[in-house]
Formats: C-alpha cells, sequence, structure tokens
C-alpha cells in the first residue's frame, strides 16, 4: 500500500518546495528525508515574500512544515 | 470495527477538501494518505477567501489539519 | 472496567456536538471514532455563533477538541 | 505504590470540578477516566465567569485540564 | 542512578509549590506524583499575586508545569 | 557514541544555567537529569533582567528548555 | 538509506548554525547530536540581528529548531 511519504521518492535529487507553518518557504535538492518529514535539502534558499537567502546545506526539523510539493517537471 | 480514517478509503481519487487549523483550505485529487492524517495530494490548490494557488503535486503534514472532507458526489 | 470514549458507543448512529478549542463547534451524525477522538461524521454542520455552514461528510482530527458530547434523547 | 490517578477512583459517581486551560471550568458527575485524563461526565456544565451553561453527557480530551478537583464531601 | 523525580521522593506527605508555565503557582501536601509530572495535591491552594484561593484536593496535569519546588525545611 | 546529554554527565555537582523558553533564566546545582532535559537542580535561583529570585531545591520540566549551559570552569 | 540528520555526521567537529523557531540562531561547534536534533555544541554564541554573545558549550533541545545548517566550506 502506497504511503503519503511516496510522494517524495521520485523527488529524491530534484528540487522540492517546503511550506513552512510560519509562512515563509524554503525550497531545496532533496537528498534524503523521513516519516516526520525531516529533510536534508542541498542548495537551498529561504523565500519570504520577494526575498530569496541562500542556506546552503539544511536540515529542516519537519514539525515546522504545513506542507512539502516536489517542483513540477514536464 | 470501522476507523475514521476508513471514511476516506473511497474517496482515493477523489477530490478532498482539507480544512487547515490556520483557517485556509486546500483542495486536492487524494492519492494516499496515513493514521496521521499525512496526505499526499495530486492537483492541489490552496483556498483563501476568493483566492485561490496552484500547487501542484503535495504532501501535507497530518498535524496541520481541523477536518477533512470528501467531495460531495450525487 | 468502562474507558471515557465508551460514552461514544451507544452515539453511533446519531448525532453529536464537537465543541473545538478554537470556539466554534460542529455537529454531525457519528459514523466512526477512535481513541485520539478522531471522528468520522455524516451530515456534519460548523455552527459559529448564528451561523451554521453544511460540511456534509467529514473526518476531524482529534486534537482540535475540547469536548464532545452525544445530543440529548428523551 | 499510588498513582496521581487515583485521587479520582473514590470520585467515581460524584461531581468533580475540572479548571481548563482555557480559564474556564467544567463540573459534573464522574463516570470514567483515562490515564490521559480524558473524562466521560454527566449532568455537566461549563462555568464561566457568572454563566453557567448546562452540558449534559460530554466527553472532555484530557489535554485541555490544567487541573481536576473532586467536590469537597464532609 | 537517580532521576529528576527521586527529589519529590522525600517530600511526599510534605508542601510542594509548583510554578505553572502560565504564571501563577499552586501549592499543595504531596500524595503521588508520576514520570509525566502528573500530582496529587491535598489542602492546595492556587496563588496569583496577592490572592490566594482554595482549592483543596486536586490533580495537576503534569504538562501545565514550569517547575516544582519542595518547600524548605530546616 | 557520544549523545548529547552526555555533556551534563560531568556538570554533576556543578552549577548550570539554564535559557528557558519563556525568555527568562534558571541557574542552579545539577544533581539529576534525564533524557526529557527534566533536571533536579539544588540552591536555583531564577534569573529575569537584573532580578533573582532564590528557589532552592526545584525539579525543571524538561519541555521548557530552550538549551542548558554548563557554567565555565577554568 | 540515508537518514536526514546524517547530513550531519560529516559537521562533527565543525561549526554549524541553527535557525530557532523563535528568530533567533544559534553557532556553535558540534560534539553530538541525536534523532530528535538535540545538540551538543562547544564555542557556541546566539545571533540576534547585529548582537552575538558567547554561550560556550551548551545543550540545545531539539524541538526548538527550524533547520540546522553545517557551515560552508571549500
Amino acid at each position: 500500500m502506497e504511503r503519503p511519504i511516496d510522494v517524495l521518492t521520485g523527488a529524491k535529487g530534484k528540487r522540492v518546495l517546503i511550506q513552512l507553518k510560519r509562512g515563509t518557504e524554503i525550497s531545496g535538492i532533496l537528498h534524503a528525508m523521513d516519516l516526520h518529514l525531516n529533510m536534508w535539502l542541498e542548495d537551498a534558499e529561504q523565500i519570504e515574500e520577494d526575498k530569496k537567502t541562500k542556506l546552503g546545506t539544511i536540515l529542516v526539523r519537519g514539525d515546522n512544515i504545513l506542507f512539502v510539493s516536489p517542483e513540477k517537471t514536464e
């Protein structure tokens, strides 16, 4: 049976967009994640309105997350 | 014995409406969910008053949810 | 030994009133519930002061609940 | 060894007063409780300053509780 | 190995002072406690600035507590 | 493998400084602690801006803590 | 399979930057961490806008953390 987290399996090595509970967003290349939605991102940046801040490699604690979205590719 | 989550079993592949604790709503095609109410949605959009924002594929962290409603079909 | 949740056993198929932590109320026909107070309601409606909003079938996440009350019947 | 919850063992069938984290109080006849302090009350009423509201039979979710007090009897 | 909770072992039958997260204090004779810091107090009173309110026998839910202090005896 | 909590092993019997989430600080001689960061302190005092309040022996509930620091010794 | 926490394995003995949920930042040499993101830091300092405060050796409770970032090295 498929689990919600499986949506991110195909997203490894690709950019994901994280919407945080606090309103700001983080974007980064997904390297690893777990069931709590803790996420290891490479080349991450924080997006606040029009301002982007480079964060580099980060580990996001899953309990801050509202939703995650793999970047659209077509 | 039936569990509350079973209400969503028949909703797979159909549109569900999520009421978030923070007041806004998310609508999307349910692909997978678990007991924490983590949900994988396709073709999702965020609804804030009159404004709809396309989100595409998303994984919603269950602890943000107030209630979920399968779309009425008749 | 009786558990608090057993108060709802006899309430299946009947209307219950949920008082949410956030102050608003939800009323609906109880179809299934679990120990976290997650609840599957049919024919639900949200009650905010004098305004009632039809919600249809919903799954309420238990951690939003202050208390639940089976409707009085006599 | 005695547990804190045992203070309520002798309170079954008697009125208890619940002080909620949110400041209001709930009073009711204790029918069943568990280790999370979930409580099944009969003939309950909510007390907010000078206003009492009849609630009838309710199940209070334990995480809303600041403290519980069996009614004094002598 | 000694555990933090052991500080309260010698405090049974004696008065303890609870500092609540919400700022007010509760004082009472400790009768029983557990690892979550749930506490059964006798002869309790709530202390808010200069105002003391008699509470009698109470069960305090541990998650409301900032710290607990056995009364000084010398 | 070393665990974060091990930083406090050598701090037993020495003064530690606790930064609380709520902004104030508590200082005390560490007697015992556990993995939740519950801490038994002796000779504790609360530090709020320039005001120090003697607390004596206390048990701090770990979930209130932002960080703990053993006092510098050299 | 790689876990998100593994991003910090190579960061031991190096400086990491912690973004706290409350908005301020803590920087320090990572000595040990666990799955809750509890972290033992050496030579730590708190960064609030333009103000840096020396903290020395600290143990940060993981639930305060928004994200952690190993310092860029090239």
